[in-house]
C-alpha cells in the first residue's frame, strides 16, 4: 500500500467516527480515566467506563470495540479482566490492549499471560512494554530482546522505539492485529508492513494518560476500521494535534486543554501533510 | 409560581453557596470524580469523596446533602450505596441519585432498586436513564414508556427529554423531590410544574461528566434550598455558564477550563436572562 | 541556617529533578490522583500509581521516594497500606504521608495509627489534619491541641496554620523528618526551624487536589534532597506558580492549566524572590 493509500483510509476513519459517535467501553486505570474517555469524545467517539465482571461482559456484548488498560489493577480485576477479554474473543469484538506497568506485581503479569488467547485487535504501549509483552508470550527470539531491553522503569520506558519493532511484528503475526509503540517517533505494525510516524509534542511526555488515551481512541477507531488503520488514525491524529497544540500552549497544562481541542478541530489536509514512512 | 419568582429563588440559591461554601459529599463514579469536585468547588461549595460503608454513613450524619452516581461500581459498593442511603433517610438529608448506566450489570439495577424506598430529592439523568428508572420502580405506565424508549447505549440516551417527562413527573410524585433531565433542552419537574431550560453548549456532551457535575452541584445548591430549586438552579447555572463558555472556546478542552471559570464567574443578570418555559 | 542558604537548596533541588526526572511511585486518591500526577510532570518528576500490596512493595523497593494518601480509602487499602509503608521503611524510601480525610471511618484512623512506626519523611496536611495526626500519634500536649482544634469538616481545615505548629513540631521531631502545613500562609518546618511560606493563590483551594498534588510534588523533591528542604521547595513552587498563574487566569479552570505551566516554566528569579520568613 502507498502512503497516498494509506492515508486516504486513516481520513475515512476520522471521518466515519465523527459521522458515527461509536462506543469503546473500557475497564482503564484511575490515573487517567477521564483523559481517555474526554479524548474518545473529542475525536467524536463515545465512552463508557466499568470495573465489574458481568458489566465488562455485558459491554463486549453491545460494542464493536473495547479498550483494556490494566495501568491501576484494583483486586475484581482478577475476575473481570479474564471474563471480559474471553467474551470479547468470543463475540469478535476488536479490542486494544494498554500493557501499562508490565513487570509490577504478580496480578499484572497473570492477566496479561491470560490475554494471549483473546488475542487483542490492537497492542499499544512504549517501547519497553511491548518487548515484555513479547517475552511474557514467548513469541520474540527472548535471548536478542533481552539483551537489548533495559526493562521499564515503573511505567516509563527505558528502551528505543526502532528496539522493540521485532517484537512488535512478532506480537502482530500472532494476534493478525497491529501493534503501535509510541515513542519519540512511532511505529505503527501489522507484523508486515512498518509505518514509522513522526510529529507529536515534548508536551505529550509531559502529561499523565497521553499513551492511555491514544489507547482508548484507536479503540474508537476499530469500530470503523481494521486494527491496523484504526492504530495508525490515533497515531496520526496524536502526532498532528500535538504539534498545533504545542503552538498554541506555553506549558503541559494549557497543551492538554489545547490537544483535546486539536483532537476535535484536526482537518483532512492536516492529515494528509502528516509525515509518515513505510517499512514493508 | 411565575418565571420572575423561580429565577429569584435561583439567585438566591446562587448565593446563599457562594457565601456558605456548604459541604456535599459523594460515592460517585472515577470516571468523573475530578470534575464533579472542580464543579462543585467552582459554584462556591465543598467536595468529599469515599468509598467504604461506615465513611458513607459518618458523611451522611454530618451533611445536609449527598451525591451519589453509580457510574463504576465496585464491589464494595454493594454494602456502601444501601448503608448510606438507608443513613440519608434517616437522616433526613437530601440526596440526588445519578443512575448512570442503568440497565448495565445485575449490581447496578439491584443498588438502584434498593434505593427506592430511601427516596432521592433529586434524581438527574438523561432521558433514556429518567425512563428506565421510572420503569425500574413500577412508576409509569410501563406499556407506554416501554414502546417509546428506546433505550440507553452505553451511558447516553437515545430519547428525547419530551418523551421522559412522564416517568419524571412519576418519580417526582412518588419521592416528593425532583427530577432533572439533561438533554438538548432540560427538564425540571417538582411532579407537578415542569419547567423547559433553554441554553447550554454543543461542547457539553463533549466533555464526560457534564452530566455526573452537574448531579453534584443539585447537591450543593440542595443545602440551601428545596430539592425542585436546587435542581433548576444547577441547570441555569450550567445552562448560561455553557452558553458563556463556549463562545470563550475553540473546542472541548479549552471549553472543560472556561465552563468551570464561568460557574464561578456567573452574574445574577445572566440568570435572571435565562430562557426557561414553565408548564404546570 | 540564613534565607540565603535555604532558597540555594530549594533552586538546586528544582534544577536536580528537571534535569534527572525521578519517579516518585503513589497510592493516592481517586479524586486527584491524574492532577497529582499532572503535576509530578510538570516539575520534571515522574509518576506511577497503584492499590494493590504487592505491587506497592515492588515500587517501595526500586524508588527513592513514595506517596501516601489516604483520602479514598478502599478495602484492599487494609493490606495495601500497611504492607508499602513497612517497606518503604525497610528500604528506608522516604514516603510522604497526606493524612486526607483524617477522623472519617474506622479504616482510615487505623492506617494512620499503624503508620506511625513507619515514619513518613514528609506528613503535609491542612491545619486540622495536622493537628489530628498528632493527637492520633499521642504526640501533643492533647489538652491544649484538644482546645484549640475545632476539627476538620469532610476534607476541609477550620483551624489556621499557626494553632497547628506545636502538633507539627511534635511530629516532625518524633519522625526526624519534615511537616509541611498547607494554609493561606504554609508552615514548613523539621521539628526545629519552622519557615513560614507566602504567596499562592485564591484560586488554590478552589481546584480540588492542591493539596495532595503538593504532597506528590513533595515527595518527588525527597529524590534529591532531605525531607524539610523536599516540602519546603514543592511549597515554595506552588506559592510562586499559584501566583503567576493567578494573574493569567480568570476562573479556576483556566487557573488549573496555568498553574501546571508555571509549575514547568518557574524560574530561579521568583524562587529567590519568594516571600518566608524563618523562625527558630
Amino acid at each position: 500500500m502507498t502512503k497516498d493509500e494509506l492515508l486516504k483510509q486513516v481520513c475515512k476513519a476520522v471521518k466515519n467516527v465523527r459521522e458515527q459517535n461509536p462506543l469503546a467501553p473500557s475497564i482503564t486505570n484511575s490515573v487517567t480515566i477521564n483523559f481517555v474517555a474526554n479524548a474518545q469524545l473529542a475525536v467524536g467517539g463515545s465512552a463508557a467506563m466499568v470495573y465489574l465482571p458481568d458489566e465488562g461482559e455485558f459491554l463486549a456484548t453491545i460494542s464493536k470495540s473495547f479498550y483494556i488498560n490494566v495501568g491501576t489493577l484494583l483486586p475484581i480485576y482478577e475476575e473481570s479482566l479474564p471474563r471480559t477479554c474471553k467474551m470479547l474473543h468470543e463475540k469478535g469484538c476488536q479490542w486494544v490492549l494498554d500493557p501499562v506497568g508490565i513487570g509490577i506485581g504478580e496480578l499484572r503479569t497473570k492477566l496479561i499471560l491470560q490475554m494471549k488467547e483473546y488475542k487483542p485487535a490492537v497492542i499499544r504501549g512504549n517501547a519497553s512494554e511491548i518487548i515484555a509483552v513479547a517475552k511474557l508470550w514467548g513469541l520474540a527470539d527472548c535471548d536478542e530482546v533481552n539483551e537489548k531491553s533495559k526493562g521499564a522503569r515503573g511505567v516509563d520506558s527505558t528502551d528505543e522505539v526502532e528496539d522493540a519493532k521485532k517484537a512488535a511484528k512478532a506480537i502482530a503475526v500472532y494476534t493478525g492485529g497491529a501493534v503501535a509503540i509510541s515513542g519519540k517517533n512511532d511505529l505503527v505494525t501489522d507484523g508486515k508492513m512498518c509505518v514509522i510516524c513522526y510529529g507529536g509534542s515534548v508536551f505529550l511526555p509531559m502529561i499523565t494518560g497521553a499513551g492511555c488515551s491514544l489507547g482508548g481512541v484507536v479503540s474508537i477507531y476499530c469500530t470503523v476500521s481494521n486494527p491496523f488503520i484504526a492504530a495508525l488514525t490515533a497515531t496520526i491524529m496524536y502526532n498532528e494535534a500535538g504539534k498545533i497544540a504545542e503552538r498554541k500552549s506555553v506549558g503541559p497544562g494549557t497543551f492538554q486543554a489545547r490537544f483535546l481541542d486539536e483532537l476535535y478541530l484536526l482537518k483532512e489536509k492536516n492529515i494528509l501533510k502528516t509525515r509518515i514512512e513505510i517499512e514493508e
